[in-house]
């Protein structure tokens, strides 16, 4: 991990400011709790993009009415291992875990759950709700669907979010494997972050309006809806494999709006499920062989100036490790929203470690 | 679809010759029927890597001993919505759709299905058992795992197979999604076609033992489990996100080797799933959202010398229409594999339209 400059603060104390001041524009108790914890766990892994950094975002939301702060939300159950859920236009961390408990009921009682859920907002990182399922010696999944930032192969029109995928997976001694990937080349956070430090990026990620590709982001406004263009799905090019991050892609649309009864084209829309791992083998066997395949991979001879060879959750169980023993590092930027927030609903930012 | 100059073949005659020449090297007749027709059904959609090309591939594994003819399957019942089929080291076709059988049956009952199967051997394409769901208003997935030809990202090493997904989901008026994709780069097949036509290959196929590009074939012998080096994952470089395609691999080696119970690194395991349509949604509903869905993507604008912009499954229907109307096209080499198969069992080669 590169050396580490910003200012450290306290995860607890940061999960109890994001939610108390969720409770003072009026969310009720536990959601606020339960979204400032998931904020807060999401930092601790070293996903930045979609931890406290987007509170005052959410709060906005909230504020102007674009996302309900006391929803009604409906589950509705249509089979012992299926159920869809209505999030009433509501903030997607309580829907999100709303839902994932729900799979996880229906896996304890026939082998396996899944829940669609239509009508919700952002919920953060998708690893969060996958995560889930390990404590109960489950297979957890996640997804979710949204936006249309994606350039479909063969075409100059955008068809499709960038739709990450999340899958967890228990393992014994090893750290349990988690994947969450973007179905697209590039995760839109990592745009983001060149574009704020003027850095070019790599070709492959993003093509204008004629299939081009843009490696100047300082030339393009890119998250302007009336910018034609987009970012490539995972293959890059038909050659390299295209039609499968775009397949993909169109499966998780698939899962979460499709299947969920939202309309097309609307966000944001998920898809859990978890798999009882009993139901397959004994769960101790299970982990045990988990264990083996994992150190397999981490033995593999790494290429000339690469330290360790990586399971997909291994680089981010040392973050936590690391983040838990010293600290959450906050942007500047991150830490006067923190401050306008505090100013603004009179709770106190006390985050310092 | 570019011209097709070679002789067309029957594909009802072409079921029928496999089925009698499976039969006769002992392969009971309801077996061999469904494995023939199997076959067929791949090389209608114009998956010819993986169709009645690999019929005397199959006859001299059983013949050989290293593919069991007449099978003891078993099948463990481990919960409403799970189960686990040891294939008692027989061919993939029976195994996959006793299993793919199951998962159905089992989605009836409880909403969701998913089936692990341990001790197969190759199994064909993965599309025929994901579609096997389309009739009952299902969505069907079905993946298969073995071999170690893909290079793990920052390693120099081989890690998992190149692991095929699919995933099959009906729609009403449209063709339905089906999508089919190895977790790599490129599928083996066509690295396979470009060795024979001695033609390079795109940079980003293939690596040596170096992580070095290859694109000229006829310097290595990347079959021989001698060489080092490997194709690369769906991505390519880690800038371009091949620890998603790594990822994909091995979840897919997690469900199907580790969930079955087989051990790591054996060849081949599988892993089925089936999700009731009306768990979550009415089915016409879900069909006419499915047909906006596809509708929304092939009217996006073509790139210059793109005819025409697929959703996954699109140009498979196109093919099989074309097939059904004018015969299977095969190769000279394949023609003669079979007319070999022919002499060597006594059963007439009538394949002629």
């Amino acid at each position: 991990m590169a050396k580490e400059t910003r200012q450290r603060f306290d995860p607890a104390k940061l999960t109890i400011f994001a939610q108390e001041v969720l409770q003072k524009i009026g969310m009720p108790k536990e959601d606020a709790l339960l979204t400032g914890s998931m904020l807060t766990a999401c930092d601790l892994r070293g996903v930045e993009s979609h931890g406290i950094a987007h509170l005052q975002l959410y709060c906005n939301w909230m504020k102007e009415g674009n996302c309900k702060i006391n929803p009604k939300i409906e589950l509705f159950d249509l089979s012992p291992s299926t159920a869809v859920i209505d999030g009433d236009n509501s903030l997607g961390f309580v829907n999100g875990h709303k839902a994932m408990t729900e799979a996880i009921k229906r896996a304890e009682k026939t082998g396996t759950g899944f829940v669609s859920v239509r009508n919700s907002k952002h919920f953060g990182a998708a690893t969060y709700y996958a995560m889930m399922a390990l404590q109960h010696d489950m297979i957890g999944i996640s997804m979710t669907a949204g936006g249309r930032m994606m350039i479909a192969p063969g075409s100059t029109g955008r068809a499709g979010g960038l739709n990450p995928i999340a899958v967890a997976v228990p393992a014994g001694k090893k750290h349990p494997f988690v994947l969450d990937m973007s179905t697209s080349v590039v995760a839109g956070g990592k745009l983001e972050i060149a574009k704020r430090q003027g850095k070019p990026i790599p070709e492959g990620w993003l093509v204008d309006g004629e299939g081009k590709a843009i490696t100047d982001l300082s030339k393009v406004d890119y998250r302007n809806p009336e910018w034609r263009g987009g970012i490539l799905p995972l293959g890059g090019s038909p050659a390299l494999g295209s039609y499968k991050g775009f397949g993909l892609s169109v499966l998780v649309d698939i899962l979460c709006t499709t299947l969920s009864g939202a309309a097309l084209g609307t966000m944001a829309n998920h898809f859990f499920g978890a798999i009882r791992i009993n139901g397959f083998r004994p769960v101790q066997e299970f982990k045990d062989d988990m264990d083996q395949l994992i150190e397999s991979i981490e033995s593999l001879p790494p290429l000339p100036g690469v330290k360790k060879v990586y399971v997909t959750g291994g680089l981010e169980e040392e973050i936590v490790a690391e983040r838990t023993a010293n600290g959450i590092p906050l942007d500047t930027a991150v830490i006067q929203q923190l401050k306008d927030l505090s100013a603004e609903t009179g709770i106190k930012c006390d985050i310092e470690r």
